[in-house]
C-alpha cells in the first residue's frame, strides 16, 4: 500500500546478524532495525566443492506491527526471507564528511523453513493493543479468498488447478 | 545449489488455501505440494478505498527438510512468503487434451510475520534423522559469517555499517 | 505510479513468439500484446552438458507509448528482458467452460543486449503525438540525476526526472 | 549458466549516469562497468503531486560479448533495464582505511522502451568475432521455441535453442 513508486524490489535470504532492536517514534510507530548476512557459494572446479563468497550485509527497517512481531520472533543467527524495497541514504558525519547506506526497507518478512520449523500465532488488534488469536483459530482458519475458478464447496479445495 | 539455469525467479506474498500435503518419493525424499492465493489491491479514486482484485493461486512443490518443515509448521489459511522460480508443466488428460499447469518450484518459504509471530525451533540432522537443537542454542546461535569489514570483537557486532 | 498493490513482481528473460499486436481502446489508448517463451537448462551429470527444459511461455500486457515502442521495436524472435507483475484472469469459453490464464501486465521491457546490440531513439511527446527526440541529444543528453558520491563537474541537470 | 549460489536476484530500472567504459582482461575477455540512477517517486498528498525522492546509485559489471554490446548501444542518459545479482565487495584504500561497496553483477540488460525505441541488430558469432548477422534475418527470425499450446501452423523451427 506503499505510496513510493519506481523503488527497485528485491528478496534476500540471510542471517540476522544480531537481535533486532525495537524502537518507537514520537509518534508511537514501532519500527525495528536489523543486519542480515546473506553469503554466497561459489563452486570451485578445481575442488569439485562449493566455497563460501563474501557475505552481502544490509541494514533492513521494518515499521509497525510487523516491526513487534520480529522483536518477538527473530533473534541473532535466525535465518530470514526478507522482501523490500533497496534504498540510499546519504548523511554526513560530524566530521562533515558525506556518507551513503544502502537499506533495504522490508515489506515482508519470515524465519526460513529450511533449517527450522515454526510454530505460528496469529495476533490480532482489538482497542489498539496486539493480543493471541483465540484458540478456536483451528477451526476457523485466517481467511483465505475463494476461488473464483472453483469455487470451495464446503471449504475443501479440489485438486484440479484453477487452470 | 540448483543445477537449472534460467529460470524466473519470483517471490510471493499469499495465504495457504489448504493443509499443505507431504509425499515420500521411492527413494525416500520428501516433497510437500501445497497452493497459495496472492490477493492483489487496487484503490477506487471515486471511492477513495482498497478494494481485492482478483487472487492470483499457484500450487507450490517443495523438497527434502524443507518440505517435511513446512508440513509440521503451516496450515490452511497461514500467510506465507515464498521465493522460487517459475515454471510451465504440460501434461494430457486421460480425454487426452493437452494441459499446461504453471508451478512454482519453491526454493524458500518462510510465514510471514505481518499479522503474526513465530517461535522458530532450529532443526539438524543427525544419522540421517531431524531432531530438534539443543536448548543451548541461545547460548551458540546459528553461524553467522564474520563481517569482513568490521570483524566481531568478542561476539558483538559494531553498530557502524560495514561502508 | 500503479494503484495496485500486493501484485507479484517478475523479471522474464525470454523471446517473443510472434510479432507484437497493437490494438488501440476507443477512448485511444494504445495498448501491445505479446507472447514470450523463456526456456530454463538443466545440466546433465552424466553427459555433462546442459539441455534445455520445458519453456515457459506467458502473455504480456503493456500500455500506452512503451506499446507503440514495443511494436515499432520488437519482432517475432527478439530476445527481451520484461519486468512486470503476474496475474491470474478468469473467463469463460462460448461453451461455458470455465478457464484461467496467466499474464504479466509489463510495467518496463527492453531488448536484451547478450546478442544484439540496439540503436537507441529517444521518443518526445509534444502536442498529444509522439516524434523522435532532435539530433542535437548526444551533446545534451538525457537527464540524469546528479550524484551526491561524486557530482559530474560541468553537468547541468535538467529539473525534468529522467522518467 | 553461473556457477555461483545464493546471490540476491534484482532487477532496476535506471538512468546511466555516464558512458559504459569497456576494458579487456589479459586473458582477453571484455567487461564494461558502468552505473546506473534509479530514482524513486513519492506522492504528496498535501499537494498530490509526485516528487523525486533520493536516488539510487549501483556500480554494474557485465562480462564478454554483452559487454561490447553494452559499450555499443548505451551512453549516459540512457534509461535501461538491469537484472543481475547485489554483492557486497571490500577493500582498502591507500590510507589502509577499510571501505565496502556494492555493486550489481549484470546477467542481463536492455535499454527500456518507455520513452524510446531501438533498432534491434542481432550479432552473430563466427570464428571469434562477432558480426551482424545476415540481412536475410527479417525473413528467418532467431529460433523461437514451439509453443505447446499454439503450435505456429507453417512455422518450422531449429533445433537450436534460442539463446
Amino acid at each position: 500500500m506503499s505510496t513510493v513508486a519506481n523503488e527497485p524490489v528485491i528478496t534476500v535470504i540471510g542471517n540476522l546478524t544480531d537481535d533486532p532492536e525495537l524502537r518507537y517514534t514520537p509518534s508511537g510507530a514501532a519500527v525495528a532495525k536489523f543486519r542480515i548476512a546473506s553469503t554466497p557459494r561459489t563452486f570451485d572446479k578445481q575442488t569439485s566443492e562449493w566455497r563460501d563468497g563474501e557475505p552481502l550485509f544490509l541494514t533492513c527497517n521494518i515499521w509497525r506491527d510487523s516491526a513487534e512481531h520480529v522483536a518477538e520472533s527473530l533473534k541473532r543467527g535466525t535465518r530470514v526471507i526478507v522482501h523490500g524495497r533497496l534504498r540510499q541514504r546519504s548523511y554526513e558525519t560530524r566530521e562533515g564528511e558525506k556518507r551513503t547506506v544502502y537499506e533495504l526497507e522490508v515489506d515482508e518478512i519470515g524465519p526460513s523453513l529450511r533449517y527450522a520449523t515454526a510454530a505460528v500465532q496469529r495476533m490480532t488488534r482489538t482497542n489498539g493493543s496486539t493480543t493471541a488469536a483465540p484458540a478456536a483459530q483451528g477451526d476457523d482458519p485466517w481467511s483465505v479468498p475463494a476461488s473464483t475458478a472453483a469455487p470451495a464447496s464446503g471449504g475443501s479445495f479440489d485438486d484440479e488447478p484453477p487452470f
